[in-house]
């Protein structure tokens, strides 16, 4: 893979439920399979209770050739560990990795989708 | 309102921060805006840390005239909490009033449509 690699880190939070690990990472294939040309690779991360952490996740997409890595939080609201410690993880891997591009996208919960896809689950 | 009255009760897992659980009755408020004529009224409950309860939404629910009100998990694992604590919670409203049709959605998580969104989020 070329330098130019885009990758998209679902970041989750964690469980020591592995099953809930697990459905995460299920998530993210399926995202991998809808991705189309968007994205090289999708991969899936922590910040606690689970591996790999976001720093370790950074890392491996970086090292399979990542020179963009979308971090996607994978969170309903808006709490601490969106506002300030998925940012606390991503930061030194941007300052490790200065020309690496590390973004991190707004959380799940912020889409203005959720709304209509809780009305159509509700209906199932 | 008719005794046929249909209600949505959106029900998270409620926040010792007050935006968090605001956040979730703006989700409810634009759940109601789209809802077309699928729901009488579209409600907010939370399994704890905030008000109202699960017990206390579907009974206000129902006093507003909800002759059928859908409880749908604002969740993104199948934990305990999907699994047992919500499940726990209705439970004994059901036996309450069992001319009112109480039925559970499936958690938000769990829904095909997550993964569209995921990668929609990922580029704005």
């Amino acid at each position: 893979m070329s330098k130019a690699g885009k990758a998209l880190l679902v970041v989750a939070h964690g469980s020591r439920r592995e099953a809930s690990n697990e459905e995460v990472r299920r998530l993210s294939e399926r995202i991998a399979q809808q991705a189309g040309g968007r994205y090289d690779m999708v991969r899936t991360a922590f910040l606690e209770l689970a591996e790999p952490s976001i720093p370790d996740g950074i890392e491996q997409c970086i090292q399979d050739g990542a020179g963009e890595v979308v971090v996607m939080p994978y969170f309903l609201s808006a709490g601490r560990h969106v506002a300030e410690d998925i940012p606390h993880e991503v930061a030194p891997k941007q300052q490790q990795h200065p020309g690496v591009k590390i973004h991190i996208a707004p959380y799940l919960g912020s889409a203005d989708g959720i709304a209509g896809l809780m009305l159509q689950m509700s209906e199932t």
